[in-house]
């Protein structure tokens, strides 16, 4: 390589998720062809997000203020807490639903073997906030897989102790899917937890 | 979103080739929940990048320095001058053959409709060298495109005028690939172009 600076930038680019050496030469081309401009404001967004962005002291979700603005809003009603995996998880919730209440991010699932506890997700945090009463169901939102199912259970079980309903998404049949290509295990679930079809 | 400056992050990462709103989303929460020294690290490779790569002087490929390690590298022989439309085709040489001469590249591909001329690709100066006298053959490796085709015949009028031998990279079956899936151009140059086996 002609020069050093352009290979410690594609080396750099690697820490990327999904991004190999071939992405990130093509990114590193790209910028420095065509996009020198983008590639200075991305160098200050990201000098200033890894800077400044912390956790909200409420929900634990991304923040750069102590409490982030949706836990601040007076219009997002308190009754109603969403527990999620991750950042991700609640602005794919924010996107799709009208959801207007407020959220909990864990930032990861139980998980005693990788050293991932109660502790580590903030849920002694979660248990003294149950307890100032103003919550009355918890809608648990932790993906459908081994450790979000038993993150499920001990979330419920928190909620129980605090005297709040805890409520789980609804699994079944994804929309616009084809019975033939669902994996068995939905479809069983589906067809165990059939509907009537009201009049 | 929760974060201002998140958000900024996710769209900074926009200007980068095949990212789209998903995948910078993606980057920007991978960065900040488990790689933030990483993200310090691209930041600072990408101010640094920016500001200080130019061109080498000779070559037109990236370089901090006015003249780039390869030009001036006193191991590389000045009779064979290599030339590529991107920095990206150029390394992609370096890295499958033994070359061992100088390159010059383009930077782009003649193209009077975008007002892509003789003069914007570097071609004055690249008369220039080859009036210096020291290279005796002019390898072509433009891309086997419309525009890559014309910018070889320019390109090989341009070495013959200073008495330097012009050749272009063969065309023909790639290594690997089966004859039913290439396509019908491939096919009939290869064919028009077999050579005899050696004995």
């Amino acid at each position: 390589m002609t020069s050093p600076l352009l290979e410690q930038l594609i080396e750099a680019f690697r820490v990327l998720p999904g991004v190999g050496q071939k992405s990130a030469q093509r990114m590193a081309y790209h910028v420095l062809e065509r996009e020198r401009d983008g590639g200075r404001r991305l160098s200050q967004a990201l000098a200033e997000a890894v800077e400044k962005v912390g956790h909200c002291a409420r929900c634990r979700d991304f923040s750069e203020t102590e409490v982030c603005a949706t836990c601040a809003s007076p219009s997002r009603g308190a009754q109603l807490l969403c527990i999620v995996e991750s950042p991700a998880d609640r602005l794919a919730i924010e996107q799709a639903t009208g959801y207007r209440g407020l959220y909990f991010v864990l930032q990861g699932r139980l998980s005693p073997l990788d050293g991932i506890g109660p502790s580590e997700l903030g849920l002694d945090r979660l248990g003294d906030r149950l307890g100032e009463g103003e919550v009355q169901e918890m809608i648990i939102a932790t993906n459908p897989t081994v450790e979000g199912e038993a993150t499920a259970h001990y979330l419920s079980q928190l909620a129980r102790g605090h005297g709040v309903k805890p409520s789980r998404l609804a699994h079944g049949l994804p929309l616009g899917g084809e019975l033939e290509y669902v994996d068995r295990g939905t479809l069983s679930h589906a067809f165990g937890s059939r509907s009537e079809i009201p009049q």
